[in-house]
């Protein structure tokens, strides 16, 4: 196997866009897919001012490295969740650390624990459905503090595996709502910081192979809640169709982005209110987050 | 496991519906699954006039039955195919005969080689996409003969199955010109006789109970050409996600016909023609169907 552009010993090989690479020619290739999902999606103006969620894991390291190496300003935000079973939260924050300090990236730590006095783990005692409060959190933590900086977006690591999954689950149940949603950019609205995924064309066999080739040491600690049993399901459905015709996860998830402006709802969404602790808008006030963490009532 | 009507012990369990049923109350539900969806999509009036196109296999067969028994007036319509290899075309003409032998519904066999002195193997030997060439012959002979006999609709035995993996795959590319045109029927239009689909939220477990009920025989023979591999895998990922939850291809494929309208297509379809031998309307003229079987330049 040949890499496509200097026909020296191939390092990835990657069906899906028929080609394979030596480690420089994928490098750029990798790269260039991305700038151009950014400018194609309109995700940041150059050398515009990012804030990556870190998790630990290689799709969020991965994708402050690539938006780093395409000359954005990027901070990283890890909140550290305070989840200590199987060394979680402690790991997760450490390879965030040791990449940051890697990378010369800046790296923000907010922490449930320090700020609040208690962290996951606390809170799944008294809730039943820890990862959908757990999500509220993450985001709640993330885009309060991508407004108070004032960057220009926030950006998450997910993937195309993620994104055709989620695509594939919200089709199955005719989702409006998150068929509506599932872009790799939401705009920035009054309170809500603009939200963007720039892997969200690249699948996880690219992305591993990047990591990989840039000595990325993601966290291998695995959260001890969520094992999200439907959606692991669903991307391996998918992984099964791609295998017999490579392409398919990206012409599904692209395509659908051609056409998500078929499914905005016409029912109006539950009027937004301005949580009277935190001040940003939500369904409710106090707002969830508040209630959990701040025990407003 | 018992009959979730009389508690007799259970001839068919049925984990999408989350019942079970003796042989008389499945029969009595099968009826009544079918007879609402005929109502619900507005298939045929009371009492209505319905060309039936049989196969040989068991969903079409079964088509036939369930309308017949719903008080419709059924005529069965065979198309022979000529395909000789494997006793296709005769064993499956052989099954439509003795079905409607048995349930006293007239049958109209059309054969291609009486008509045109030659069958699809002739035709194969011409054309690679010898499946695509099939199915325009097949449409185009059940079009014409059931807009010949004034009949309300022309019903084919397309199940949930069918539908599904079609709306899969639709999905999958995205094919807008499909994805408006997958619902249960088509309206009529000048020159195109109104399509009903009765099968199309019945899933092949209950076909297959209603068919071993009613002792059909369907043909046991395959069509030499046609694998069609793609649609199979999109059927059994279906039925392996269907497997985990109960009732998700139903879900999958009536949520879609709720939301269907959202894909019609903005851009123009091919302006059609009227072909010039057959005198029906078509892309080109004359049609392809005459250009093949009529020789037709």
């Amino acid at each position: 196997m040949k890499c496509r552009v200097c026909r020296g010993e191939a390092f990835v090989k990657l069906p899906a866009h028929n080609a394979a690479f030596c480690p420089e020619h994928f490098d750029a290739f990798f790269l260039r897919q991305i700038a151009r999902a950014i400018k194609k999606y309109r995700m940041l103006p150059p050398g515009g001012r990012v804030v990556v969620a870190l998790s630990g894991g290689k799709d969020s390291l991965v994708t402050a490295l690539v938006l780093h190496r395409l000359g954005y300003q990027v901070e990283g935000l890890f909140v550290d969740l305070g989840i200590l079973e199987g060394d979680f939260s402690p790991a997760s924050r450490q390879a965030c650390e040791e990449f940051c300090a890697v990378h010369g990236v800046p790296l923000r730590v907010y922490s449930l624990t320090a700020e609040f006095g208690r962290g996951i783990p606390d809170i799944a005692r008294r809730y039943p459905r820890i990862c959908a409060l757990c999500g509220v959190t993450k985001r709640h933590v993330m885009n309060e503090y991508t407004l108070a900086v004032g960057a220009d977006a926030l950006a998450t690591g997910h993937t195309l595996d993620d994104m055709a999954a989620a695509l594939f689950a919200n089709l199955l149940r005719w989702d409006l709502h998150y068929l509506a949603k599932g872009l790799p950019v939401l705009p920035a609205e009054e309170g809500f910081a603009k939200k963007i995924k720039p892997l969200a064309l690249q699948a996880e066999n690219e992305i591993r192979a990047f990591a990989a080739l840039h000595e990325i040491r993601p966290v291998e600690a695995v959260c001890p809640y969520a094992p999200e049993a439907k959606f692991k399901r669903y991307k391996s459905v998918l992984n099964e169709l791609e295998e017999k015709s490579p392409g398919l996860k990206r012409a599904f998830y692209e395509g659908y982005t051609q056409q998500a402006h078929r499914f905005k709802e016409e029912t109006a969404r539950p009027p937004l209110v301005t949580c009277a602790v935190c001040g940003l808008p939500a369904t409710n006030s106090p707002c969830t987050f508040c209630r959990i963490w701040r025990d407003a009532t």
